[in-house]
This record gives C-alpha cells, sequence and structure tokens, in this order.
C-alpha cells in the first residue's frame, strides 16, 4: 500500500504488530488510554542503593525478552549501555529489545551482543557509526524502530513502545533516587530524553558515579519513580557529548546560506517581541543564529524563548537578554549545563514536553521558526535526514519531524550539492519529515518555498529575496553535477521509519554489504 | 466484621464499591497498574484560552455523575470551588462528586448544592466548618471519603478516585497552561496537592486571575497536562491562607509540652546532621521546633531538610542555615511563599511525592521525626483528629497517618485534658491514625511510649523524661476531669475513614442534629 505521501510499505513488516500507513501530519486522533507503569510499594525502612548491576539485574529480575531503555544524554561519551549489555550477556540473557534514545558510535558493543543473541531487537530515533552501518547491512532479523525525539515520549506514554527497565545514566543521585544532571564529574545538563523512560517503565535504575545527600536537588528525576542506585566507576566522559561542530561556519557557502535563511526568517515578520526559535548544533544552523541575533539587536527585539539542544551560543543570547528563557531537552556543551545549573530561565524540559504530539500541547507547537537540515529533499519537500547517498543510515529524525510540525515556518538549509550530488530529488531514498511541514529550504543558489505557502512567497518576494520554483533548483544542481543515480537497495527491509503519531511515513531496505 | 486495630466495619456500605478493612500500617501489597489519562491531542494552532467557566463546562463538556477535582492551597481563602459549583448548578448539572482536597468554612455553598442534587459525593482529606458538620448531621446519601494526603495521591495514582475535570485554582498561568504559584495577586506557593489531579484527570482546567508570558516558569503544572486556561476575577484571598495560629504558643502549658516534645527528640539521639523533621503549623508544634533549634544551634547540628506544609519558622531555619532543603507541599504563610519563589533549596513536591505509600518511595519515609496533634488517642496509641467531643466532624488525616507511618520517631503532642476531658481514652471514637505508627504521647504530665517501642523507652528513661505508662496518664486525667461519657452516635455511616493505603480503618456514624 502506499501511504499519505507515496511511499510504498509493505502490508505487513516482520516484528511490526499493525501497520498504519502515515495519513498526514495532523491526522491520526487518538483513542486510548495512557499506558501505566505497575503500582509498587516501598516500606520506610527499605533502601535502594545496591552494590552492583549484576545485583539490580537479579533483584528486578530482568529477563529473557525485556525492553531496556536508555537515554543519549551522553551521546558519543556514554558509559552506560555498554555497561549494562555487558552485564545482560554475563547472565546469559537473550532477545532483549535496546530503546535507546540515540545510537553514537561509542554503541558498536550492541552489534556484537546482536550477533550474540543478547539483542535481538532496536528502538531509536537517531543513530551514526558502526551500529548505524551494520543495521543498514542487516545486523537485526526484524527492522529497527526508527521513531523521533516526540515520538519516542508518545510511544512511551501511549504503551507502544513498553519499558520494563529504564537505565538511567545519572550525573548525580542521592541514594533514594532523586536524580539531576547537573551535578557530579560527569554533569551533561538535561536528562529531559529520560523524562518519559522513567515516568513509563515498571522498573526504573539510575546508574551513577556521583551520590549526593539526601535530598539532591534540583530533581528533574524524583525519587518516587526510580527503584534501585547504583554507583559505578564512571557513567560518561561528557567530553563526548560534543560531538559535531557547535561553532558557527566559516565556510563562506555556508555563510551564505545562513545570511539568506536570516533574511527569510525576518521577511516572515516574525522576528519582533516574543520571536520563539529553534536550531540545531551545526555550524550553518549556529550562523543563521548569528545573523537572526544581529538583526534582533538592531531592531531591539526581545525573543520569548529558544527550545530543543542548547549549545553556549543560545546561552550566551539569554544571558544578553535576547531570549527571556530557553527550554533544554539536550545540552551540547559545557555552557549549556553550566546555564541550566544556575539560570532559572534556563528550564529543563522532557521529551514529552519538547514534542509528544499526543498530550495537551508540546512546545514545539509555540515555535515560530524552526531552522533544520536535510540529506536530501524532494520536489513535494519530503526531507530524508535518515539515510546518506550511498543508502546507508547515517542519522534519524531526532527532533526534526516534530519541530518541523509545530513550528509556524520550517526552514531547511542545505547546499545545493552535497559532496557532489544534488540535494533536491524527484523521490528521496527515505522519507523522514512530510513535505507538509516543511516551508522553505534554503540554499546558496536560491530560495524554495512550499506551494502550500503561497503567503511566504509573496512576503520573500517582496523583501527581494531569491525565490526559485523547487524544479528550478533542481535543475540548476543537475546542470553542475548530473542527474544523481538511483540507490540500489535490496527487498529486506532494515529499518521503519515511523512519523511522530505513530503511522509509518517509511521503510528502509537493505544496502549491499 | 473486625479490621486489625478492632473497628467494626460494615461489610457493606453504600456508594463503596469494595470494603478492604485495615489490615496493619504496611500490610496491603497492591497488585495493579496506575491509573491512566485519556491520551489527547491538540494541534500547534490550537488554543487553550477560554473566556468563561461555563465556555469549558461546554467544550469538555462537563456531563451529570462527573468527579470534579479541586485543591485547596488557599484554604479558607479559596474562590475556585465556589465559583466552579455556582457554574454546575446555573448549568443544571446533577450528581456530581467534588473531591477536594481540604475543606473550609468558606466552602460552605457546597450545602446547598447538596440540597439541590448538584453534589452527592464528596472526597476529601480534611474538613471544618459548616460542611463538616452538615456532613456529620447526615447532609449526603452516602458516606464522604476521608482519605489521608498521600492515600489522595495513591488513590488518584491507582484509579481509586478517577478524576474526569481537574480544576486548578492557578496564581499564575501562561496561555498554554503552563502553571505556578508563586507569582500573580493570589500567589499561595505550593501547588503540590494538585499535581496528582493534574497527572491523573481525563481533563485539567486551570482557573487563574493571572497570565503571564509564555513560557511561565517555574512550571509546577506542565502545559503538557492542561487541556484549558480560564481567566477570572480573583481565584482566592491569600490572606484565607494563613488560617489558625501559625505563631509560637505562650501558652505555659503548651510550652511544657513542647519543651519536654523537644527532650523526647534529643534522647532519641536523632538530633545530629541530616536530622529530618516534619512539625505542623499550630502553635505547640511551632514550639517544638524552637525548642528543637535551640539544641541544633548549640550543638552546631544542620539538619537535611523539613517536610510538609511550610511556614514562615521553617523558612527562617532554612535560611539560618538549620536546615539544607525544604520540601514544601503547601505554604502556610506569605514567608513560605516568598522562599519558594527565591531559595533553589526551598523545594515544590507533589502530594505523591510527599506522602503517597503506593509508589517508589514517598518523601516522609525519610523522616526522623514527625511531631503531630490529636483530638484523642486510646491506649493502644490510635489517633483520631477526625471528630471532636461532641463526635462532629471537625478535622482529618491529612498528612497525619502518612508521616506517622515514614517517620523513624512519631510524637503525639497535647495536653492531657482537651477542653475538660482526657485526651486518652479506652477507644477513640474515630480511630485516624493507626497506633502502631506512634510512637510516643508528650503531655504536660507526662511521657507515654508505645510498648512495640521498648528501645525508645529505655532512652528517654536514661535521660531523665517523665516515662510513664499510658493508662497511668489516663487515670490521672479521669482523676482530674472523670472519665468522659460515651458520645452517642446514630446507625447511619456519613463518613468512610480510609487508610493510606487504599483500606478502611474506620467509620464515622452521624450525630444527633
Amino acid at each position: 500500500m502506499k501511504n499519505a505521501i507515496g511511499r510504498e510499505i509493505p502490508e505487513t513488516i516482520s516484528g511490526i504488530a499493525a501497520i498504519k500507513p502515515f495519513a498526514g501530519a495532523f491526522t491520526a486522533v487518538p483513542e486510548m488510554a495512557r499506558q501505566a507503569p505497575k503500582v509498587k510499594i516501598i516500606k520506610p525502612t527499605d533502601r535502594k542503593l545496591v552494590d552492583s548491576l549484576v545485583e539490580v539485574f537479579k533483584k528486578i529480575p530482568v529477563t529473557d525478552g525485556m525492553t531496556l531503555s536508555f537515554h543519549h544524554h551522553f551521546r558519543n561519551g556514554d558509559g552506560v549501555v555498554n555497561m549494562v549489555l555487558a552485564t545482560a550477556a554475563q547472565l546469559g540473557l537473550k532477545n532483549l529489545t535496546v530503546a535507546l534514545s540515540s545510537v553514537f558510535p561509542v554503541h558498536a558493543p550492541i552489534i556484537d551482543h546482536v550477533k550474540n543473541g543478547v539483542v535481538t531487537g532496536l528502538d531509536t530515533n537517531y543513530m551514526s557509526g558502526p551500529v548505524a552501518q551494520a543495521v543498514s547491512k542487516g545486523l537485526f532479523d526484524k527492522p529497527v524502530i526508527l521513531r523521533t525525539h516526540g515520538g519516542r515520549g508518545r510511544a512511551i506514554e501511549c504503551g507502544q513502545l513498553k519499558i520494563d527497565v529504564a537505565f538511567i545514566a545519572a550525573p548525580a543521585a542521592d541514594e533514594y533516587g532523586n536524580l539531576n544532571g547537573v551535578e557530579g564529574p560527569a554533569a551533561c545538563g538535561s536528562l529531559g530524553y529520560a523524562f518519559p523512560d522513567a515516568q513509563y517503565a515498571d522498573y526504573v535504575v539510575a546508574v551513577t558515579d556521583y551520590l549526593g545527600e539526601y535530598p539532591l536537588s534540583p530533581i528533574s528525576i524524583p525519587q518516587t519513580r526510580v527503584d534501585y542506585v547504583v554507583k559505578v566507576e564512571c557513567v560518561g566522559d561528557p567530553k563526548g557529548i560534543v560531538s559535531g561542530t557547535t561553532r558557527i561556519t566559516k565556510d563562506p557557502v555556508g555563510l551564505k546560506i545562513a545570511e539568506t535563511a536570516a533574511k527569510v526568517i525576518q521577511a516572515t515578520g516574525l522576528i519582533k517581541n516574543g520571536f520563539a526559535f529553534q536550531t540545531g548544533a551545526g555550524g550553518a544552523s549556529l550562523a543563521t543564529a548569528a545573523f537572526v541575533r544581529k538583526m534582533m539587536e538592531k531592531d531591539s527585539v526581545v525573543g520569548s524563548f529558544a527550545l530543543g539542544g542548547i549549545t553556549g551560543y543560545m546561552v550566551d543570547m539569554l544571558e544578553s537578554g535576547l531570549f527571556k528563557k530557553l527550554m533544554d531537552v539536550q545540552g551540547f556543551d559545557l555552557e549549556a549545563i553550566r546555564s541550566l545549573s544556575t539560570n532559572p530561565n534556563h528550564l529543563e524540559i522532557g521529551a514529552d514536553f519538547y514534542a509528544s504530539p499526543f498530550n495537551a500541547g508540546c512546545a514545539v507547537n509555540q515555535l515560530d521558526v524552526v531552522i533544520l537540515g536535510a540529506t536530501e529533499m524532494d520536489t513535494d519537500f519530503n526531507v530524508n535526514v535518515v539515510t546518506g547517498s550511498d543508502g546507508v543510515i547515517m542519522g534519524g529524525s531526532g527532533g526534526h519531524a516534530d519541530a518541523a510540525a509545530g513550528a509556524k515556518v520550517t526552514i531547511i538549509v542545505a547546499n545545493l550539492l552535497r559532496g557532489r550530488l544534488p540535494i533536491i530529488v524527484n523521490k528521496v531514498l527515505t522519507a523522514t519529515t512530510p513535505g507538509e511541514t516543511i516551508d522553505v529550504l534554503v540554499t546558496e543558489r536560491g530560495v524554495a518555498v512550499n506551494p502550500l505557502r503561497g503567503d511566504l512567497k509573496e512576503k520573500f518576494l517582496a523583501a527581494g529575496l531569491p525565490v526559485k520554483d523547487i524544479q528550478e533548483l533542481k535543475q540548476l544542481a543537475e546542470k553542475i553535477a548530473g542527474a544523481p543515480k538511483a540507490i540500489k537497495t535490496g527487498e529486506n527491509i532494515v529499518a521503519v521509519v515511523e512519523y511522530r503519531d505513530g503511522t509509518i511515513i517509511d521503510v528502509v531496505r537493505q544496502v549491499e554489504g
């Protein structure tokens, strides 16, 4: 069957219970109650501190077939996933599902656990590095589920991702299970992506290398939801948090795109008091923020909030009075961590608050503008951020589809050519974010506006912006680099791309390996 | 049938689904999942601000037979309960259950709503004033359910108190439903008792008289759980928050009891670094705190935290460095409100975090000592804080039974004679808190220790405290005032006293009226 954006979705997929094809960004209407974790009791004299992961595994007990969840705030510096899975392997456990909000190169040991049958399922919002490559080559017998950050929150809240045991890498904990990410030797800042796990898992285990006095505060995850606290040598390396560039690009093409993107935002008329903004940690996104900042300063605009993963650049804008608040689901650098721990206007929010589509209103809904990237975009404005030019998985939606759905104006910034391949194609290899939620593409050779947004096109033309039809931009790229060859993939489905509402927006097929 | 403390509990009670008799303070072991509210969706462009309560009632819609919940942080200054019920009456609704965490004299209009059939059920943790008196005289056709603060959290979490619509009196809100109690003209401080309502109700309505800019922060109740925001003239009068005395008693008998209680605490050996303490807002409780404070100062003891309803006296101890943290479920005066809004070591906690027995560990479990009152105590140390000497309801457990169950040492402070009646009786009229959770009774004529706590008795004797058998204290009182006459009650059950774990610890029968 074909879904609402014309992607071929099989009627059945091994390991996926019910296939609901994507039907439009705001079409799915839930009729259900939320998931609810087990009710448990603890006596006043009971203690939660246990000596080792092995002991925790035995106390719960963790058994074959369970789903263990993890968060990714340590990014490539994470130490807890490997530690927990090594324990599972040591105890001879099999058939576990790993629900890890994002997978990084550091998580390569997962590959061996899959080969040994310890892990048989993976549920994540983003993956890069050896695991992603191995998945693309058919590592798992059943497809990996790729969600969005908000969709993962929704899946947990609604019981589609039922977590048996959540392992929280906690930079700071007290012995009764109050946790935060702003204290301790491995402070990582916000623990937002772990909030739904902590709220809905049947068992919650805090893994920490820093025990503070009771009651630890601020309390990011409360004692009422934490069953065990395990002290280990080291939960992670905060240096690994800063992955990729978090500096403004110096590339002249990147700067040109950023400047154009800022002018696009200005032309929308949204840069005024109360402006609400999200941008990524990449160089071009930050450069856009820098141009927007100049506009705000020039016109004495005070923005309402910046949202998402937070960088030092956003912290500086907060501290300079350009935004009144930051809402932080993940810290990207040490400045973000420092600010969260000291500035009451820097708010820690959970993945559900950030972006879950099935609650009484998530933060992305309040965004004016979001700046996002793409590895490919098609002429219907559908975006791919999952697979690269070779068809191999090298990312994932993260908050991409969430912010795009919520913001008044969603802007993709991208070089017209990525490597030597055009960014605009007839049909993206993998659709991640539906075109109806993408408003503008900004490249160094022009700006394409989604036909759904005639209002914006008029404004951009009036502002003298280089508006071009997306077909025209595509031809421009193809004139330089030629039409890209179709990527050859096999039949085997290695991953299912779930839209934030739980419908299937696309599948990823195996590449030759 | 008789429950574990020998109270006669009927096999069936009209309006109560399943009668589980009290079986011991830590006996009930839940085997269930938590309650889960409806999953709802809101589109990015949807707005939550509505013009009037009538409009909210129609949008939800509120229908006959629903349970509407409210919190009591405005105490006798609350404006929202009456406003909402007047709307219900105006719209001709019938058969509503009011789940209001505590009922005060200001809530007298409930009586007419019951007479008119608008309200037919009441679920609360405490009541005083006209409604309490009317309940005692048989106002309702079915019994009122009296819970504890922690038990109410548990009942909501576990679905025994299923809330259709929670109305949150919010001193400050933004248009998207982020709420706090520390801003606005009617700031009341902590909104802790409303946290479970907001988390588990199918619909949540914020009623506010102060709209701040988005995103309002601190966020006590998040936008993700709030469906509608209604702006009204006035949500309440913060002057009504200070009900009863929150000053240290000047009565010499009260001071003597307080001094003895402080010596009792000292003799337990618990006044040392890390000391964790809860005391009420009454004059004798505060006087005890003042004596304890002197001991802490003398020995340079730094306590861990003070818990519960928070007074300016506790704020002063925090600010003087005598406690490291305050955990605040309810503010008792303006100092508590100021401190919560400015001091990061003054933490706002929900009723569930405070005292729910069926989660992974509530704060009362971490208490060293709690000081509580009593209207009566029997020779088995069972305490009554529900009915007065005339059998009329004049209070309720609130956090009484919760803190008693959690703390290492629970101390009742009471005059040996209350009015002209002995405080110690053979059998309390209404058992609220089981004797197994009460350790010490301190009166002006001596200290009685629960036989279960031989360890404490030895320490008190070694400290030269006036330890007496409870029978001896009882006889002493009776020598002065004579044995009290039994209170005559009718057969009709007007209230069921639920222990924090959901079992029935006693019933309240109708008085002649």
